[in-house]
């Protein structure tokens, strides 16, 4: 399929260290073995199949055919929900019994051949990528390690939106890449801040970010779901820049409607995905199964132009290699004939929204009773993933001050580090602490401040942590207990301001 | 236990990369949430429990009940050997339903609870380490690209067995790591090379080499396995110098009797480990399930001090996250209580060295046969591994010239490149394809060669590269097929001496 694409050449973004694992010293020996398949071979040393202790493997799992909303009765009937049993390497099919054999034996960096068919299906029912291919990964921290040490040299630049999800920019630190934020709102990246950071970059900083990691839907942990105009918009400033895109989508199938409007047509799609606009091949995705089956299968997929491919399967080669065969056979043995098939993955995923829309419009309903109605705090409603994201309102505190004047150490320069003007970073800890106290555990927005040199933004982003994100994930229990603990502490936080420092 | 040790202080050889790592920015979030359990959080946002589409997995494996020799019989028995089924999430079993609930979640970097107690316990059987801790992996070549970057910062240099595994380096040199190789015999490192690298090491190169890796059973591709004696002499060298031997052991369990010496006792003891001699916690000892149960399962562990877990965990977390549940909840099944048990594990290992044994002495047989009495080529006999490592004599070949005078390039310097003084290495190269000619493959020496900068030895490795590495893991049938390949290739090669340049 590769023939029919238009791809530019975008080689010059690899990082040097893939270039050095390109180098196999076995690479000239595994090309004379597929060149001659007829040798006989006395050069690996793979245990014999016949020495793994393993015969068979049965999966039980969801059966689908008794309901239109499988999650729903799955849920609901709990151990006597009806199931169905997906085998592998059932003697009296050799299919199947190969494939445990394959399954077990050493593998290939890209994935079990079985799983990239299922998974190349899948892309292709739910995306508009024609020449892209697959690579299986371990889940998104992987995927997002490997794409960063493909792409990222120590000293690099790359952007991603403001507030991220704490641990994966590590993943680039520990690799010497330096992160560029980008202003975010209630709809994700403002493509005008991108545009206007690539065109005021600085040479003398270093070579201009090459790479924009973003979480395009249900962002974590702002919850921000990008429009397709902004979509399209970003797309044209990465051909303009010549940035690769870095979709990391987990939330992709948990997209819902927005209140007050009709309920979407059942047949509404999922949202347009950077990959479907790709005509260049310069968007990596990365998914995962965690949010829609489990997270401990540890099993997720990367979706690139063919160009990239060999060299991610060389990282995988040289690091973890391939996924557990298990948790690959299982998805190969789901999605395939004998399981739930695509379609049938297809109904579980819109009935999983479905009920995580439900949560969601549970913890709505209680945010506007306890938290909303106090005029102490409030929150857009997402349209996918897990997390509201609750603005808090320190500026009606009476002890807070919002007009420091700018008093940036190193004077008003352009890279000089900015410095908070207010004490709403101080406020936020405060109410944290508060939260604690009265026996309820959130996240605070300072963990998910993207770490940077701080000399990028003309405004502190510790002014505009005044956010706490919480999730809608959980059972109706913890939300019925924990959002009117909320709306309690910010009574008392707001109700009693300037209470002596001397109180514990 | 840790209390008992005696470890030393080793903080020192952490990279500054796994200092970076330690910044994760949700510590005191989860510090707070391990403090006070009673919380009621919002914070995290894990799928349910209830949504995951899982409810029971079974395993089919081989059952031991039957014979002494269980892996003979389950051979020789096929599809008809008895197997024992082993389950996750079966609903009249809370434990076992909370197993699969706790694996299919997101996990905890250093692995399953429960399958990290398993695996203590087989440590504890056969090593005495008694304040190491165990951290999962997803098997060697994952372990080892941890350890690497565990320890390594960019421009260090690390000492490694001259021959090794050629991917293994790569995951280091891509790191930024450089290789000290170590000159080896038929029993492994030699003690006194290793000593003399140390002792004259020129501090003008940089930091002296504080990490060791080394593979000390069937080494491959040479199939050294060291003796006690030598183990000991390292372990000392590396107290006197400071560095860490990386055990890198997973043939471990594949250690044979040596031809003509009376049969070992059935209650042989496996090597004695590097782990087991330390006393300070400079062992670093990875293991894996790979060439005992069966490779894809993609799971292994490292054991430590506890010094550096913490900081291995954080690898873990901020890059592949712990393994998949799958295979972690099989082996807990599988030497826990209901399944084989420890004591079944050590016969299932004890025979399948029985087995790998009998495939030695079969090529071993064959080897003497058709090739040894060509006079062209020997080997050593290994005791432990996969693999035969064949010196081809070709020093008594009427082309081989061994003499040029030592034309180093930039004279006869300290530093300066070692240059080939033999015409060795073409001379395997031009084996090598009359060998792919005649129908076989083998392994030649140069694609282990460590890669270095070539400063280090006083003898090129080229002129030492006249082996081939030969497998026995393969069929008898594999065997019976291509040994007296390279017998025939051997003695035309030798026999038809200077034949002219043009003949294709």
């Amino acid at each position: 399929m590769a023939e029919s694409s238009n791809f530019v050449d975008l080689a010059h973004h690899l990082s040097p260290e893939t270039l050095v694992r390109k180098a196999n010293p076995l690479k000239d020996l595994i090309r004379v073995a597929l060149e001659n398949p007829h040798l006989v071979t006395l050069a690996n040393g793979n245990p014999h199949s016949s020495l793994s202790p393993f015969r068979r493997v049965d999966f039980e799992v969801a059966s689908l055919t008794a309901t239109d909303d499988p999650v729903s009765s799955w849920r609901a009937l709990g151990p006597s929900a009806p199931t169905q049993s997906l085998a592998v390497g059932d003697p009296s099919d050799a299919e199947s019994t190969q494939l445990l054999r394959a399954s077990m034996q050493y593998g290939h960096g890209a994935g079990l051949e079985q799983v990239l068919r299922v998974v190349a299906d899948l892309n292709a029912f739910y995306h508009t990528a024609p020449a892209h291919v697959v690579t299986m990964t371990l889940g998104n921290a992987d995927a997002i390690t490997k794409v960063f040490r493909l792409l990222g040299a120590p000293g690099d630049y790359f952007l991603a939106d403001e507030f991220t999800f704490g641990p994966m920019p590590l993943a680039a630190d520990a690799h010497g890449v330096r992160w560029v934020p980008v202003r975010i709102d209630a709809g994700g990246i403002i493509p005008k801040e991108l545009e206007r950071i690539l065109e005021e970059w600085d040479p003398e900083r270093g070579r201009r970010p090459h790479v924009l990691y973003t979480t395009p839907c249900g962002q974590n942990p702002t919850g921000s779901t990008l429009s397709l105009e902004r979509r399209r918009r970003i797309y044209e400033l990465a051909q303009r820049f010549d940035f690769i895109i870095v979709e990391d989508d987990p939330y992709y199938f948990l997209q819902y409607d927005l209140p007050n409007t009709p309920p979407a047509d059942p047949a509404k799609p999922f949202p347009t995905s950077f990959l479907s606009l790709d005509v260049d091949g310069r968007v990596i995705r990365i998914d995962s199964f965690s949010k829609v089956l489990a997270p401990g299968l540890r099993l997720g997929y990367i979706t690139t132009a063919p160009l990239f491919r060999p060299h991610l399967v060389n990282l995988i080669d040289f690091s973890t290699q391939n996924p557990s065969g298990l948790p690959q056979v299982l998805l190969t043995q789901l999605l395939g004939p004998g399981g739930w098939t695509l379609a049938g993955f297809d109904r579980w995923v819109r009935s999983l929204r479905h009920d995580y829309q439900r949560r969601r419009d549970h913890f709505l309903a209680l945010f506007e009773t306890h938290v909303a109605s106090t005029g102490w705090a409030v929150a857009d409603v997402p349209e996918a993933g897990m997390f509201f994201w609750v603005r808090v309102f320190v500026e009606r505190h009476p002890r807070f001050h919002a007009s420091a004047p700018c008093t940036d150490a190193n004077g008003s320069g352009g890279q000089a580090r900015v410095v908070a003007r207010s004490n709403a970073k101080e406020f936020m800890a405060e109410l944290f602490e508060a939260c604690v106290a009265a026996g309820l555990l959130v996240c605070p927005a300072t963990i998910f401040v993207l770490p940077t040199d701080g000399t990028f933004d003309s405004e502190s982003i510790d002014d505009r942590s005044n956010f706490l994100r919480l999730t809608f994930a959980g059972s109706e229990e913890t939300m019925n207990a924990g959002i009117p603990i909320l709306g309690k502490v910010l009574n008392e936080f707001f109700g009693n301001p300037g209470k002596p420092d001397q109180s514990d």
